[in-house]
């Protein structure tokens, strides 16, 4: 196995692939990245047995071959070599030699047939989405996401598609972030549970508004492909919850605010209250229809701050994780948003003013 | 105690006395800021019972007074206040009001009686020295202080001044760093010991090269005075090493050498060289007068590189920890350097080519 690429692409493919390299594996094999020296080119490979990275490499290919290297030691000593030219080659007892100027490194590979092959997406639907779009709908929806493993399903996002308009939805059982995106054509229907852990993957990788990414799905599979990377992941098996009828359509009060107002208040708030003691709420409440007053009180100390909204129907007094909300108002871009209340035990809905496409409903704490 | 001041003024001195905040300290009030207000102005202090640091704030004093108030939430709450003006005042059950735009934090503080009193420096000689000046020679000498505390002379840099000349030395048993400047002017005859951890503070608030600085130092304390900021710190009593006898004065190999080359590819060395092993050395080597190879190697593999060098006299191999030579390269600023090597078991020594005021001994590993 040969060839020559440049240190800084190489860098890139190296660190994009390294985030599939399981850092706490007892296998040894697993802690290395695939190198794959074909006559289509070089490419390397990071899998975790869950989500598996191929990225494509710019490269002159000499010799065909494969070898598995250690991905920290293969990172690191890439960031350093002393020339943009690198030549990587393998001799017959897989020592790896790195060469870039006068500097030769001899690192010890392990052969390639130990690697494990990431699972074929097979018999697939495809949709092609803008990287930007789903980067969004990505950072929108996935901190929602529960990790309570107790609750497999909902270890994920669940991604579905009616034909013309995806949406994304992840619950932890106290908030549900939902996230829709009209496509106007004509898709295939789908609909399957991605792992957080993958989705966050993909959401580092995409790139700009204007480029393309086709999403390939089977029955136990997801592939996500940009062309010069792919991140496959297994699916999460299993009946998602049914959402629908959580979502109420009205609220018995209707509050105009500024997001970001309402987060560096809920931030000052969440200072006081310790991150760990949930039974510690931010309250809020409604001395009049023009003000909202976030309070919060521990043994610390209180603060007390009102923020400008527009309120109609009743005035109440309510307690929340400041932490359900500071996620949610973090992801709203701009304008003004609508936070709908339903009494102080009911479901709150937060969503964007302008908008039809992101909705956020959180429980409170029970007074 | 009441005051009003700027949020960022008032940010950067608590980020300032936080470094002397002990972190680890079961009393809670040295987990505290000390907040005085006098006639004088408005002064913040942290103290670890070692190292105490005052700054002055500009700020409208309004009612004198003092309290101390948990660092940590303190930094934390006025990092996140809305506007640039804030209100500190305290009632009597010293309940701290921070008031920003419509934020009111109300925060329990503690008597200021309980909070030690950092020494004063009596009968103190000084000295006044650019800042600069001492900031360039505590970077060149301080990562070499002894972390060791079986030898407590050695846990900090030894400070002396024969009247015209300022010297800093650290060593840690294996290394020697010095550096030396003339001043010119006629001043006190001092030696001290100045402890690691009060210097890094220092390095780290120091300013520009126009600026100056005060020392003041009597027999068991030391102050560095900006004006606006003081360190205090104890002095580490005992008699300090006679180094001037380590100190060789030729070398019996004289190697000119590109400080960022050698450090570049010994750092490469590095990587391979498992940190914790100190056994595991980088290996110096002269085929000739003009090539000194680098090279390393360990079960993770080997690197072998060359560095181009000029060299006279005898030609030798020597094994060194890689982290000795690193340290000292990576604060000498420019210009090539001479280093010269006592055959493969004696000390080595490291200095700029045009200059006198900067050395450094390393002692290699035996082979």
């Amino acid at each position: 196995m040969k060839f020559i690429c440049s240190r800084d692409r190489l860098t890139e493919a190296i660190s994009i692939v390294q985030k599939a390299v399981s850092t706490r594996s007892t296998l040894s094999i697993l802690d290395g990245i695939l190198i794959d020296v074909t006559d289509k080119g070089v490419q390397l490979t990071g899998y975790d047995l869950e989500t598996g990275i191929e990225a494509q490499l710019d490269a002159d290919a000499l010799e065909s071959g494969s070898v598995v290297i250690n991905s920290k030691l293969f990172g690191e000593i890439v960031r350093k070599l002393p020339e943009e030219e690198v030549i990587i080659e393998t001799d017959e007892r897989l020592l790896i030699s790195i060469i870039s100027g006068s500097s030769v490194f001899s690192i010890k590979g392990l052969s390639a047939e130990g690697y494990p092959k990431i699972p074929e997406v097979k018999d697939a639907e495809k949709i092609i989405i803008m990287q930007g779009i789903l980067k969004d709908m990505i950072r929108q929806t996935i901190f929602a996401v529960s990790t309570d493993e107790s609750r497999p399903t909902l270890n994920g996002c669940l991604f579905s598609c009616d034909g013309t308009n995806v949406e994304m939805v992840a619950i932890d059982g106290f908030r549900l972030a939902l996230r829709k995106q009209q496509m106007g054509m004509d898709l295939p229907i789908m609909k399957f549970i991605v792992p957080g852990k993958a989705l966050h993957e993909v959401g580092r990788i995409l790139g700009g508004k204007d480029t393309e990414l086709i999403v390939y799905s089977s029955v136990n599979h997801i592939l996500f492909d940009t062309g010069k990377v792919r991140i496959v992941s297994r699916l999460i098996q299993g009946e998602y919850m049914n959402y629908k009828s959580i979502l109420p359509k009205t609220g018995e009060t209707n509050m105009t605010v500024s997001p970001g107002a309402m987060l560096s208040a809920i931030e000052r708030a969440s200072l006081i209250i310790l991150s760990e003691d949930r039974r510690c709420p931010v309250q809020l409440s409604m001395p009049n229809d023009e003000t909202l007053v976030i309070s919060a009180s521990t043994e610390l100390g209180t603060l007390r701050e009102e923020v400008p909204v527009r309120i109609s129907g009743e005035l109440i007094d309510i307690d929340f994780n400041p932490r359900y909300f500071i996620d949610a108002l973090r992801v709203i871009d701009d304008g003004d948003i609508s936070v709908q209340f339903n009494g102080s035990n009911g479901p709150c809905i937060m969503k964007p003013l302008e908008e039809e496409d992101f909705a956020y409903l959180v429980l409170p704490l029970r007074r």
